[in-house]
């Protein structure tokens, strides 16, 4: 059951503002990484690459939260638990260039490595709240 | 067995950057939150008050992570990965008017409830990373 971003949220979170995604590991432990967001519809989607330590937790164990702080309002923040519904490498070599323009402005991602497959995680938001700590 | 934080890592937690903290739900599920931190040593300490989610998190599993973005430079960024070493009331009072001052330039913390039992959790950085996204 999925809850619906407000406008404050979408907002803040189609700024190119860092957020943190909590995955949960193989032993049961949190990680946190920080990484690239977008939209799509209602979904957040986020884009790495295969093997890496947050693509296999995902594909585990589908429960993730992710938080966006505004570097310019730290009162202003987003925190989301959410599930994994896609994991697919579809559109993913877009989706990272895409990511790139909003972040860095450019039209290529520049950080790519020879032997990478990136893969498009998208994450419905099941509970969304504008926080205050 | 302790990982210690770099001069860099510290420079960046010493400042008055929101922190965002994962634990896990008693669903296993990760949670984040947004939060005031501080080092005492090589721990970091964050503050927060009992029957909060957090709080029943950590006593019931202490595996936490810590991320915290630079939020002028997004390249600088101090990801942990740790455990909950100490959870308790004493000190916890001044830990959150210290915050406070640290976070608002207040000598005391202004959101106070009446009801509420501050604590204060002490995290040991068992993994640290300085962590380019």
């Amino acid at each position: 059951m999925a809850d619906t971003l407000g406008d404050e949220a979408r907002q803040l979170i189609n700024r190119p503002v860092l957020a943190t995604l909590a995955t949960v590991a193989a032993d049961g432990s949190p990680q946190v990484t920080p990484l690239w967001v977008e939209l799509d519809g209602d979904d957040i989607v986020v884009n790495t690459a295969q093997g890496r330590a947050k693509a296999r937790n995902v594909e585990r164990d589908q429960r993730v939260a992710v938080c966006v702080i505004d570097p310019d309002d730290p009162y202003s923040v987003v925190v989301v638990r959410g599930t994994v519904v896609e994991v697919t490498t579809d559109g993913a070599d877009a989706g990272i260039d895409r990511l790139a323009k909003k972040y860095l402005g450019v039209d290529t991602f520049p950080n790519r490595r020879p032997a990478e497959v990136r893969i498009s995680v998208r994450i419905r938001t099941d509970r969304i709240t504008m926080q205050p700590h």
